[in-house]
């Protein structure tokens, strides 16, 4: 494989085998491909794109590029492997409560998930709200708590897809991420190299969003399910709306106490409807033989929500890696924001929209996420959403509550938050959740 | 200028501005701008092109970015320095029959040229064909040479357009050398820092150069000629045949043999009409008063050769680069190959077809060019062409000479030879060898 001849191929619309890809990636893992070949091919996809076999050549080479799990050992028997995976957004604390609810249904969850930089959180910042608790496992550590409890969320222990680490880097500064191939290996790479035998995919769609479309969020979630198809691995995702912010909260404390609200059934009906949809499609994927139909998944989602049984399985895994559970049950107990300012309507009227981005980053300059890798995070501050797309509010009511160090910050934020929301005079419809879904299971 | 934004802008088919260009190449030389984003940014420009304005700016910005030649000193006062490019083919030896005749005709003519590499020869390796000529003059001695002569022909003692250096290598290896506006830039960068105030450009077209189709080289010659005007200079391209070699003889003494029987006025026909084409368009931009028309430019030019002023010109630019001028007069007595075979007609017909880059690569194969950077020469080797496109040939007949140093070399070639040739039954006219000519004069 000469590397120049592979890229002029797929300058000029050619299809690459199999064989040119690995070998390209493997190159590129050695250092033998140099970055600017990289990145001219990368450029090259982005204009010509990829067929479904072409991409998914490039998962499976960059999932075999490093440690590849494989997790039965420490499942019973027979059991299905399932993971999540969501494309990220604002107030995305999905994994939070639905790890533990399907863990509560006797689905084995073992995760590897990552840090938030920019205006998207990540699960690992939000669990370090809690004192004590540590993503930090080793091997060994993490089968033994997935045999034992059945839920593990732990940081990167093994070295996975180190091939797409090293493009995604690289994407990165060569204006070459928004292509749907790429994204796409990127995503399923990673799930492949942690062992998924099944995926469900939290497809998000909108401002907020890396697809901004519904049309796009579609072709990326179809590519993802065929991936998956080629790789023998059952694939169902889920397109949701990320036009505004999930839920109400946003800011690493304020969503963990949001989850657990959600775990007693109170949490915001968007990010209810979210949960129990992921985690029926979980269920659906891992238990196929008892839930393959949506409502006797969706069933058993309620009922451990209704019994505590999913609560309970948070307090185990949150104790399990060092947490202090007294807080699952008093989460107004996990340290708190010194400053709170509402922020006022200052006329009335129907909110048409809500900046996700705008609020995510407003969160980012509060103290509560990273503008670049390696900040520390405060895990107190972040904003309250009173009032969402579709709600009415009158001149004085409260839209948010902003969550600050200092009286400064806090001010600073009040103005963004109020920034994001657009007003309208007339009735807005709240944003459907879940706009579609596409499965390999239909096919 | 952040890199990435310029990037991305190009990507999504917008116009960048000048200071953003400059600042990227600038970048770029100062080693800031790394390889990979000028990888992904040179195949951006591949698939969405840039405007004439974008074209100019990157031009300006490569030709700025090392030494810039002021040749006015070295000439008679108000005189215009033309500079003539050709954008290289098989057997093309146009530079050494040209450069005598305009200097022979009074306009000035300092050029400083290149080696061969692959199917395409140099204009410094022909030359130093002649026992004891050298290209490596100090600008001293160039200035006055050029000021008592009238005529050199020097390697690279500037360092010119570094940054179009650096960014021609990296294209090289990451597929983005058919480019256009890189094509354009690249040249024009070269020759504007160079010094030139006018420019003859000799743009080939055919299987054996860059632009395969007309269309193409219009494209590329009318580019040229607008970044030309942008940046202040008289610029005039012709668009010439290279569906075959140009004149019969290919390798390096062989072709100073050629370039000197057509300063006798015995050179082949097609090498004939474009040496005095290219010579006119070089008269009528550098003497605008007398010589716009092209009659009278065409007059002058057959004086000078009919009165032996041009081969009295060479004569001169030969000595006084160390070489020695009896060979001028002898060209029968320059080193020859030990070993001539024919290539002989294994029917008969016309000749339909000569494929240029396969008998450039052959006259590579025999030692006669490089296959890499820095591999040695042997100037006596190379091909005759006796049968060119349009010929009848019987069987029998003889098609070419192949001149080698080694008998198993020589018979290798000759099926090559052959191989190149492709013939029919029904008659070919001979190729037009002046295609098109597109002059910033005429506007």
């Amino acid at each position: 494989m000469n590397p120049v001849d592979l890229i002029v191929k797929k300058r000029d619309g050619g299809t690459l085998s199999a064989e040119d890809i690995r070998a390209f990636i493997n190159g590129y893992v050695a250092d033998d491909v140099p970055d600017y070949q990289a990145a001219a091919f990368a450029m090259a996809v982005y204009f010509q794109g990829m067929d479904a076999a072409e991409t998914t050549a490039l998962t499976m080479a960059m999932a075999e590029s490093g440690d590849q799990l494989d997790l039965h050992d420490a499942v019973p028997p027979g059991a299905i492997i399932v993971d999540k995976h969501s494309s990220g957004g604002v107030g995305d604390k999905t994994t939070l409560a639905v790890g533990p609810i399907v863990a509560a249904c006797g689905l084995p969850v073992g995760k590897m998930s990552g840090r938030g930089l920019s205006f998207s959180g990540g699960t690992i910042d939000k669990l370090e709200s809690i004192p004590g608790w540590s993503p930090d496992l080793s091997e060994t550590a993490f089968r033994r708590q997935l045999q034992e409890i059945g839920l593990v969320v732990a940081g990167q222990t093994a070295d996975l897809a180190p091939a797409d680490k090293k493009l995604y880097a690289l994407r990165d500064v060569t204006g070459t991420v928004p292509s749907l191939p790429l994204i796409a290996a990127s995503i399923m790479s990673k799930k492949l190299a942690a062992g998924a035998d099944a995926i469900v995919l939290d497809v998000k769609c909108g401002r907020g969003a890396f697809m901004e479309t519904l049309e796009e969020a579609r072709a990326l979630a179809k590519l993802m399910v065929e991936i998956g198809a080629r790789a023998g691995r059952q694939v169902t995702a889920l397109i949701t709306q990320m036009s505004q912010p999930l839920g109400n909260a946003i800011g690493n404390a304020l969503e963990v106490q949001e989850a657990i609200a959600t775990l007693h059934g109170d949490g915001p009906a968007d990010f209810q409807i979210l949960v129990q949809a992921v985690a029926v499609e979980m269920l659906r994927l891992g238990r196929p033989q008892e839930m393959t139909d949506e409502a006797v998944a969706l069933d058993q989602v309620r009922a451990v929500i209704a019994s505590g049984a999913a609560l309970a399985k948070l307090r185990a895994f949150i104790a399990a890696q060092g947490g202090d559970a007294v807080f699952v049950d008093h989460p107004e107990q996990l340290p708190a924001a010194p400053v709170i300012e509402p922020v006022i309507a200052p006329f009335g009227g129907f909110i048409r929209a809500l900046d996700a981005r705008e609020l995510g980053l407003t969160a980012v300059a509060l103290g509560g996420g990273r503008a670049k890798k390696g900040d520390t995070i405060d895990h107190r501050v972040g904003i309250v959403l009173d009032a969402k797309i579709g709600n009415e509010v009158a001149p004085g009511d409260r839209l948010a509550t902003v969550h600050a160090a200092t009286q400064a910050q806090a001010e600073q934020a009040c103005m963004r938050v109020l920034s994001a929301y657009t007003l309208a005079e007339e009735a807005v419809p709240a944003p459907i959740i879940v706009l579609d879904r596409i499965s390999s299971q239909d096919s």
